[in-house]
């Protein structure tokens, strides 16, 4: 396991984490700022700054990109499925100019809160076979452009809306059977925030090995936690046991960034942007 | 799969549906008012009008029970241990004495939170081992009351909380080993709310099968979902395909009371408890 202690050359920070406080450029030139050596970008705020000037700023200040939020959402119905298509291709494309570590998948939960416009539908099985049918063809295209696919499993409390691959076995299952080969074009994203629950974690991160394991994300659940969404806690102040998990990551071979992701409307979104930016410092190498 | 359709006679509330409108004896004398058979009463509410007061009003008015909630909440420091023990025995000669079909257990989390007063710790896999040991020790004592013990797996994101048994492979696991001759002692509580969104639902509904299946608890899942705890939604108003589930179940030979298990601070808890009844009904014919 990587010494975190004394540096901080392994943090990457997820921008939605001080999403509120400025854009994009300001994200960055802060990160460069504190000498944070790695993002990872939501295209929301690529897109309000504009894709090449964030692109520029990234490479001017010698950033490296641990991901790209992101692709997915693919159940939807006849009326809403080239959307998808074109949709997750462009986010693909964008992972490209940016030259990310991988393009991450939030693949989506029911039709109509994955792609609203889509007729109701409350069955999951077909919304999870359409998530692979998605996976399948957009794993097509990103294997030409050279974009590794990670697939995300969100927590099961975001199964209806936001994501219905809910563990890292559901999410390897995929990867087997769409990349039996384990050519490295399809993995898994690890947020602790979503799979530390989970009683098969330390079996299904042995079974993802170093070809699948492509990005390691980190925050803390607290108790109480007071929002589905947006409550997100700093490393250290919840129950999570990250090292104990990171350990078990890097015993795989992943030897990527460790990256910060933060919802937080309650707390973090509401303090200056150099104050969190110390304190994901900080808790990297007392935690992480 | 019975048909709900014409009566209910297949109906059990879970007495916490309607805590906030009366108190225990009011909730029986509504459910004999509405022909509702059977209920599932939680402790507390039965501490509030005495144990003999209870029984009494459930003999009277002929209710069986379909479960007693709860035992449970296992992990502890050696400070507390005596206490978890003492009472999870009273708990199962509670139920003892309602007749009822099971006692319910809640797990528990970390021992912090599972028994207030011991040290924190933030080792989930110690409290698991915790779970089984207590489990496997309440059972000896509840075989010989004659009373099964159904463990509820609750939903991942009470891991921390309020129980770390948190999928039914993870209950069945535990049955297996405690009780590998599927004797009828020890099973599960399936509630919808907690499993639904499991992608392994279906295959362990399968492996639990009828000796297992002890109990059956219907809600639903709202979207968004403001709280988590108290914002459950009434069978119909949420995602889960609740028929589904019920027939899977049904289908391994579940013969027992369907549980309506509601607990909603910002909706039916606010209702007349005539009006939450009438609608449990109405919905137990037409969506479950």
């Amino acid at each position: 396991m990587r010494d975190f202690s004394t540096d901080h050359f392994q943090l990457s920070l997820n921008t939605a984490t001080v999403r509120k406080q400025g854009d994009l450029l300001a994200i960055i030139e802060a990160c460069a700022r504190h000498q944070i050596p790695a993002i990872s970008p939501w295209r929301d705020q690529v897109a309000t700054v504009g894709l090449e000037a964030a692109v520029k700023a990234v490479k001017t200040h010698g950033l490296k990109l641990s991901g790209y939020c992101r692709g997915g959402m693919f159940p939807a119905d006849a009326s809403k499925r080239q959307e998808a298509r074109d949709d997750n291709r462009r986010a693909v494309d964008a992972a490209r100019a940016f030259d990310a570590a991988c393009l991450v998948l939030v693949v989506g939960g029911l039709p109509h809160y994955a792609r609203p416009g889509s007729a109701v539908s409350h069955d999951l099985g077909a919304a999870r076979r359409q998530v692979e049918d998605g996976i399948g063809e957009l794993l097509e295209y990103a294997r030409g452009a050279g974009m590794p696919l990670a697939i995300e499993p969100l927590h099961p409390m975001y199964a209806a809306d936001r994501a219905c691959v809910n563990t890292l076995e559901q999410a390897l299952d995929i990867c087997d059977r769409l990349d039996p080969a384990r050519t490295g074009a399809l993995g898994v994203a690890a947020d602790v925030y979503h799979i530390w629950w989970d009683p098969n974690l330390y079996r299904d991160i042995k079974r993802a090995g170093r070809e699948r394991l492509l990005a390691f994300h980190v925050c803390d659940w607290l108790v109480p936690t007071r929002d589905l969404l947006n409550d997100r806690g700093m490393m250290g102040d919840g129950v999570i046991e990250i090292s104990k998990i990171r350990a078990a990551v890097e015993a795989e071979g992943f030897a990527g960034f460790s990256e910060v992701e933060i919802f937080s409307e309650l707390d973090w979104w509401k303090r200056p942007m150099d104050e969190v930016l110390r304190t994901c410092i900080e808790r990297h190498k007392s935690v992480v």
